[in-house]
């Protein structure tokens, strides 16, 4: 795929996610996912600020907005990020290995390349982290005509963030350098351990709200 | 926005979703989120099919690319169409009502284009439910060295039926049709019921496979 992703079309990013080529593929997805919620409750929020009926939470919701629209845009980069941090981890396994020398160099390339691609889905799982947390205050305060859309934001936030997790797991597996992957481990289950519940009681809420 | 979403650029859906216009909103982002994980799917296919490795399961697996190509196109269609039924449903509450006859045709419009705008999001979820079941059989047969896509795939799925869920519920509920409503809920409920516990078996399966 040609640089640029952000800037292809919805049906030529999905004819590139489905071919035979790795990339962009489960990062790339979970980075739009995560994008895909941001940009829902950025929606709720503009569809809340400046209506007479929501005046008492226009200040925070326009905070909040200000946040959903940084994390679209951190995420919106992420998905051309993947591919990237993919791609480097590809050429490190292609390097010459004739010599004992360059199989040194070349495992020593492969390490440090699976370290930096672990950080993008990682980031990816912060992110949506804080977009789970974003929802329950967008569907509990913003305008309850478009409430569903909250909810959707905090389903493919927290599928996002799953899907993030395994993106870390599959990059750690190959991974020497074993204090570096029980630290990611460790962070990954911080981030996941909570997730699940604060994202059942947003959908329930909006469930709800809404029957 | 202009016709024919899916040639729209990546960023510019994430901006027409994230704008105060109601749509694209919640019943577009669960077609794409479906059309995601279908095209996942699709992936791991392509990367298994013609593979020495994996001759035994090529057959079955090519069966399912077919699949999983079809389910695409009716969820990447999708993503217009639910912005096509909202519009309609706006057209119908903006008719006038300024004698009894209008206000009769008018509610008639309403409930007509509320029935015809679940139907979006109801076909959304009946495919989703089908892409979990396919999810399974790809991430237990598929090219190993891309198990983690399928996870993905799965949870994108299960995350865009629950939200296609969110949106029938919410256009329902201005409804009088109340057997057609019951018909619904019930095929809901049956579609919901189970994809849960498919969700979660899949991604477990994933998450040994790769750790």
């Amino acid at each position: 795929m040609t640089s640029m992703i952000k800037q292809s079309s919805i049906e030529g990013f999905l004819d590139e996610l489905a071919s035979r080529s790795p990339t962009p593929g489960g990062g790339s997805a979970a980075a739009m996912m995560g994008a895909i919620g941001a940009a829902l409750l950025s929606m709720v929020c503009n569809l809340t600020i400046g209506k007479a009926k929501y005046r008492d939470v226009e200040e925070e919701l326009s905070v909040v907005l200000g946040r959903t629209e940084q994390l679209r845009t951190q995420l919106t980069e992420m998905i051309e990020e993947d591919v990237e941090s993919f791609g480097a981890v590809m050429r490190a396994y292609a390097m010459p290995r004739q010599t004992p020398e360059q199989s040194v160099l070349r495992s020593q390339a492969i390490q440090n390349a699976l370290k930096a691609a672990t950080q993008v889905p990682l980031r990816c799982c912060r992110v949506c982290r804080e977009i789970i947390d974003l929802s329950a205050v967008v569907a509990q305060k913003g305008n309850s005509q478009v409430v569903s859309d909250a909810g959707v934001a905090v389903l493919v936030a927290h599928a996002a963030l799953r899907s993030g997790a395994l993106n870390v797991m599959i990059n750690i597996k190959a991974m020497t350098d074993r204090p570096f992957v029980a630290k990611q481990l460790t962070e990954l289950d911080e981030l996941l351990s909570q997730a699940s519940v604060a994202t059942e009681a947003c959908y329930q809420s909006v469930r709800k709200s809404i029957s």
